[in-house]
């Protein structure tokens, strides 16, 4: 038995207990409180499984699992940057480069690699299997911004051009997923919980 | 597209972030608060892929993780039960199953099916993929309580004979896990978190 494998696993398994401490801008469906990034990839892993059908491009669930499990452990070292926070934006990248590094380097080579490759390749929003863990990644506050009637986009009065830049690729990897996304979306424009910029 | 089918996909999706609201008895590792049923059910999932090499009977991860993500989703309705409270444990499994009843019911019925008897064979711990899943259930709490120095432990005097008991089929779903577990146990017993009742 290798006991320097198994304590390098055991330390990362601890170590990133922290992202249960990152809180995200999104509220939880009751709105009593913020959700953090434990919470948010468990749901997306879930959301992965029911809603595999509507990947139009296809993809292979074993490895969007893990990747949307460890997609935002960059965020310990980093914070989380909110979606429509553009200072944050630009620094972004590097902060979560060395965040990888240091975080994914606690595992034994083989699966800090594996880990590391497959945080780059969502980051990259390429593969079919990127752009579905994004989509995932996008529809999940969607529905917890509907459920808590827009709570999150009113307290940072997001734009309706803000929600259609950052969805853009959406009707690609799923027209009914868009469909869905896009009539909630509509849905609190009416209700002026999203700042109407594209009107005529 | 069947309308019917994705609003019970998306109604469950919403429903079951209820469970980032059920608190457990284990804090974080940082002993600040206690970790909620969505956290441990993410740290399981990751840990699952993460601890694969150990589980000496085999498994296959595409029923553990959907098994670990939704195996505490019926304490939405039945809330958290202790692994040490006598009186809640002898109604548990009543509240529980009518709790699945319900949640795995807001599905459609090939996807409540599916989930409903991945959760009702992990209850039964017979196969190797619910011995896998638990063996992760017992271990992830052991290693929050050991980083927050048993603080669990001591709040609610939990007794050495009562950890063994509970972790009496971990040897033979994986001794080098087991090894590690016993020796931390070990550790918090004669550090007096853990009551010594199996003295001489």
């Amino acid at each position: 038995m290798d006991i320097e494998r198994m304590k390098k696993q055991l330390d990362f398994i601890v170590e990133v207990d922290k992202v249960k401490q990152i809180f995200r801008q999104t509220y939880l469906s009751d709105g009593t409180r913020k959700e953090n990034d434990a919470e948010h990839s468990w749901h997306l892993a879930l959301s992965a499984i029911l809603l595999q059908e509507y990947a139009e491009e296809g993809m292979d669930l074993s490895r969007v699992i893990p990747m949307v499990l460890i997609h935002d452990l960059v965020e310990i070292d980093a914070g989380d940057t909110y979606a429509y926070d553009a200072a944050g934006l630009s620094t972004q990248a590097e902060r979560e480069r060395k965040a990888a590094d240091r975080i994914f380097g606690i595992l034994p080579e083989d699966q800090g690699a594996q880990f590391r490759a497959l945080w780059e390749e969502f980051e990259e929003y390429r593969s079919p299997d990127a752009r579905y863990a994004h989509l995932l990644d996008n529809f999940q506050p969607l529905l917890l911004n509907d459920a808590s009637d827009g709570k999150s986009w009113t307290e940072h009065q997001v734009k309706k051009s803000q929600i259609y830049r950052r969805n853009r690729y959406i009707p690609e990897i799923s027209g009914e997923i868009w469909k869905e996304m896009s009539s909630r979306i509509e849905k609190h424009v009416e209700l002026g919980h999203i700042v109407d910029d594209l009107k005529e």
